[in-house]
């Protein structure tokens, strides 16, 4: 009478708009209707009776432990470099200097490639090969390039990366080691997406675009997974984190809603969700700050965080809608904070941070300032990346 | 009645050549008499009664986990970014290849600082403050100057780092940020070795160079831990290890050493170690080609592979005694078979490694071709770190 547990609890994809179904056993992209992302939606009732949370600590390490929860529907379609479960690092002198003695970063540079950006590929490399996808393209600001070819490289599929041609050097490197196709833009990301749309169409191939297949955010949420576990399930008061296409806000959101509907939340109250950005290229500050529901396309984008340096995100609505339901807010910060947080980090705690995560550090200085943050919440930094990929 | 499990159960010191115990207690450095590296002892006849293997994998990831088998004696003397649990990965394209269908790579580059580096590091900065050091020094080819910098900030220790004049930027960049004192040596790292002793005499600071402290040995040994633990206890047939000062290979061979003491190896079997060097700087294939006990100083040592450029290591007859013992063996290959390596590992398996992770790969292609590998062994290749810090 027993039946085995199945591989993944997928059951469809689901328009964040409108609500509409679509089958999740093809290929998908977003809805054509909204021209706004889909979501993964699993049988969560089903996963409760099953499964206990405490089953996935004793699995080997990585985010496919929690594949019930994930997409890819047998173990032998993962692609995997070894993502995952990256450290959460108190953060003891940072946190004595600014009254936060639970301050705690959660470090992605501990992640293949360097970045958090391979938890969205792994999983959506996984599951473009196994719905079919014979080529992939993307446009990037640099990051999910480099783990887009590493990815497809791991999977045997072929890659075409679209970038700005002032994309730092080692992203353009590691994603040209790979054997992966580059195409330098002139111009920011929005220029490389569109050829990125159009070099899909013309190939057949499944452009991976940030929020504009379902599968990405799937990767992401494990983020929120494991800030639950290592809370001990129960959460942080705060989660900083650097919005440039801000699909790894909308995703650690996501998880933790999953989380919560499972009823493995210790806790009602979930975290306030703070997005920061580059005064350079702040669209979702400035949408924020009108309580809009969509951002404007911000001109001229400029700062150091290549990766921030995103003048509209296809998931706007989404990364707003968390904002605003998670009690949260969006702030930016200047280039030389930036500058400056990041050898504060360094100096202070050991950790050597993309520019995009010491933004976070920069926004905590203003958040302590403003008194919007208590002196005992435990608050989470996500750092997103490793420094070295910016040296020039 | 009952008596809580000490966190180490380390007892004392113990000099690699005379034997010799030295208190473990106190800061120590090597044996005066000998000349050679002390090693760290436990009692592992209590471990055995009072652990089993089974426990670590439940505990909380990262090497510190081992804590009973590290030197450490508290918890909170613990200096740690996260180190240790680094993916293991299955290789099929390159083990199709090469007919070797269980071919797999730990990948380091997934540690603080982008390197194994950091588990040495973590254990004897942490080590070195519980026992009282104020200030360390360290002469390094690159990478462990920036793991020095980076754990002397977060334990708060000031740190010299003595690196040649053309190690490459990015360890310079990395080592700078965090604050360490970056002194560049005209010369190699064996000049820079002599710079780090007169420094530390000078200041009273501890020089942490490899071998020449007891306890860096002790955090790369749980890489030896990792592997019995990730092969369920039955040890691979063949580690390939690139040797620059060579720690590593002994570290490891130290872990599994103990795992047969401990009686937690399935099998009495150990692995075959292999030492890879490069052309330009092969002292220790030169002293096994031999069967010699000792190195003779590499002359005018060249190679790309910067982590490989080591003339001679302090630790040269406890890497030649790994070799003999395992019934291993040592080679060195070209730089540009090392170039060819690093790019077939991206292309075929998306792993972008450091140059002497990839030299592994090289030296494979000749023990394949030699026939010393069998087809159904199986093999475990080291990557050491990643490819991002040697750009130019």
């Amino acid at each position: 009478m027993s039946t085995s547990t199945p591989f993944s609890f997928l059951t469809h994809l689901e328009c964040s708009q409108c609500g509409a179904s679509f089958d999740a056993q093809r290929l998908q992209t977003f809805c054509p209707d909204c021209q706004t992302p889909l979501l993964a939606r699993y049988d969560l009732m089903s996963v409760a009776k099953q499964l206990k949370r405490e089953q996935f600590q004793t699995r080997q390490r990585g985010m496919w432990r929690w594949h019930e929860l994930l997409p890819v529907q047998s173990e032998d379609q993962i692609v995997s470099l070894g993502e995952g479960d990256t450290p959460m690092l108190h953060l003891p002198q940072l946190g004595s200097e600014l009254h936060l003695p639970h301050l705690y970063l959660k470090d992605e540079s501990l992640n293949p490639t360097g970045t958090f950006k391979a938890r969205g590929l792994s999983a959506a490399v996984s599951r473009a090969r196994e719905l079919g996808a014979q080529c992939l393209t993307i446009p990037t600001a640099g990051n999910a390039g480099g783990a887009l070819a590493a990815y497809a490289a791991r999977a045997g599929l072929p890659a075409q990366v679209f970038m700005p041609a002032d994309t730092p050097p080692a992203n353009i490197e590691e994603t040209r080691i790979t054997g992966a196709e580059v195409r330098l833009v002139d111009g920011l990301i929005s220029d490389a997406a569109r050829l990125s749309v159009e070099a899909a169409r013309q190939s057949g191939a499944l452009d991976v675009s940030t929020f504009k297949e379902p599968y990405r955010m799937e990767g992401k949420k494990t983020m929120g997974y494991e800030i639950a576990e290592a809370f001990a399930w129960s959460l942080p008061d705060v989660i900083v984190y650097p919005a440039g296409g801000g699909m790894g806000l909308v995703a650690i959101w996501k998880g933790l809603g999953e989380l919560r509907q499972l009823g493995w939340l210790d806790g009602e109250k979930l975290p306030r969700m703070v997005a920061v950005q580059a005064a350079g290229c702040a669209p979702v500050v400035a949408a924020f700050e009108k309580r809009a529901s969509t951002c404007e396309f911000w001109q001229n984008a400029q700062t150091l965080a290549s990766g921030l340096r995103v003048p509209k995100s296809f998931g706007d609505r989404l990364i707003l809608q968390t904002l605003y339901e998670s009690g949260g807010l969006a702030l930016a910060v200047s280039d030389d904070e930036i500058r400056q947080a990041q050898q504060e980090l360094a100096r202070r705690e050991g950790i050597f941070a993309a520019p995009e995560g010491a933004a976070n550090l920069a926004a905590l200085h203003h958040l302590v300032k403003s008194g919007w943050l208590q002196p005992r919440e435990r608050i989470l930094l996500l750092n997103t990346g490793t420094g070295l990929k910016y040296l020039r």
